[in-house]
């Protein structure tokens, strides 16, 4: 793999995260403005022209909807949107796919032969099993994707969310496959860092399903019933922060959080049960007022969680 | 009530929000650190002898613990520290009583002869039922008590995690009694908005401990669940702020939590059955695959979540 300063990078899907990684590979310096890109009056709506400095263009998005490519065009974010991959994909060294699971395995299928030869591929999806399996099946010979799952978000979602999101510090988790080549996973694992991420951990897709059950789907799913077992929306007035704290995720994105439930479900179930069962302990300790069991667990439960810092 | 600049105020129980609020009395005004005070050197170890500056003295407080005293004495927090109340109280118009429930009940029964004539008294307890029950019962009839709860914390406990204790624009509860004089519940709402906190709500000892049931302990029970059901202490490479942020209450204070899930058990297990309802609901979505009831589901969570914002 080439330096990056030498790359074409293409987004594909200016959501949230999409825009947020677009802003990360700007600020960190990795691909930085292309003096020649026009912004701003006519130009911003026209994507998917090739612009004036097209030769010098290094960061590429594209997007069936234009909104997010015009914005980001304007803010400077992106040298060139483009309404479908067909022209923006030949052209990208390197790709970040930036779509839900099931429309990134949809234009796997769909774009496959377009991407560039040689290019690396990675995608962000909070789930990696099935993401791998369709890859190490069908990926072309030509190409590497490393599946990668960056853990930042925010409540906002879409482009205009996405200087929102924080890198910084944040954890990234990669599933490297087999057939990776080294060079591109320290190449991808360099520019993480230089994103801003905190810390790179290589694991397999089995493991980072089982993981991230517990600490991504099954609090999503807690957040969501706290809030959708109470109507009171007053109810904030009452609130110290743990309540703030605790459903602040729950203001989430419907369809992929539905997909990631349904596609992880075998480890979400099984760890909702785990979970259960230790509400279920201390709802006992309670019943039958055992204090001095309940007061023991909640010291080993702050012993645990203090331990889990860092 | 005299103006608080004219005040003798007593912290009784220098802990975490002893301390933030002696803090919080000196930083905004109400209380100017007392110039005749000699801190420091060898009067730090003077708890409980008069001060060279007794009579000016503004900001008092007793604990049994003499550390928290000699580090608030040593830091201007508190102009005389006390080892009992003996000594303080006669001297006080204004109380804090910074207890948990279970020692501040214990406090009241046997320090009630010692209140200064006519103080005005009141207390930060995360329950408020019992203690409005005893107060209504056995208060002198020329004492004034103004049962509240500020909502506000930090996870490092006792004095030294007091300054991490952030009140600005937090939520303070009242549970005002009907004997109360309002000359000193106004006098004690306006204290409360000097320190820094953003809305005081009154409400009856009742709909407290039913709310706080659902905003505090039931987010407490469940983080503490939350950490109970995974061992793995190294999970923390896979999260991505939200199981960071639905767990951090989980270091909680053993002895204090166990006291307030015991004391509002009936509300707690409630509630406790109310979220498992919506969990159970939440789990069958997943369990049979029902994409667009659980997409309808989240879509309503986020709606609602969204409207509890401010």
């Amino acid at each position: 793999m080439k330096p990056i300063e030498d790359c074409v990078v293409g987004i594909v899907g200016l959501g949230l995260m999409g825009g947020a990684i677009a802003m990360a590979l700007r600020n960190c310096g990795a691909l930085a403005k292309n003096s020649n890109t026009v912004i701003g009056g006519s130009s911003i709506t026209a994507c998917g022209a090739a612009s004036s400095g097209a030769g010098a263009a290094r960061l590429l998005a594209c997007d069936t909807d234009s909104e997010p490519l015009k914005a980001a065009l304007a803010e400077g974010v992106i040298d060139e949107g483009f309404p479908s991959p067909e022209n923006m994909l030949p052209r990208c060294d390197l790709v970040f796919l930036c779509l839900n699971p099931s429309t990134l395995l949809r234009f796997l299928d769909t774009w496959m032969p377009a991407f560039k030869p040689g290019a690396l591929i990675t995608d962000i999806a909070g789930i990696k099993g099935n993401i791998v399996d369709a890859v190490e099946k069908n990926l072309r010979s030509d190409l590497d994707f490393i599946p990668g799952h960056p853990m930042a978000g925010a409540e906002k979602g879409s482009f205009g969310g996405a200087k929102n999101v924080n890198f910084h510090g944040k954890n990234y988790i990669l599933t490297p496959l087999k057939r990776n080549k080294s060079e591109n996973l320290e190449f991808l694992k360099a520019l993480i860092c230089r994103m801003g991420f905190g810390r790179v951990t290589e694991t397999t897709a089995e493991e980072h399903d089982h993981k991230i059950a517990f600490t991504s789907q099954l609090c999503h799913v807690i957040a969501a019933a706290l809030i959708d077992c109470e109507s009171d929306t007053g109810i904030t007035r009452f609130g110290g922060g743990s309540f703030e704290d605790l459903t602040r995720i729950a203001m989430l994105n419907a369809p992929m959080w539905t997909e990631l439930f349904l596609e992880n479900r075998k480890e979400l179930l099984a760890r909702i049960e785990q979970f259960e069962k230790s509400l279920d302990k201390l709802k006992n300790y309670i019943v039958s007022g055992e204090e001095a069991s309940l007061q023991e667990n909640l010291r080993q439960v702050r012993e645990r969680r203090t331990a889990m810092n860092g």
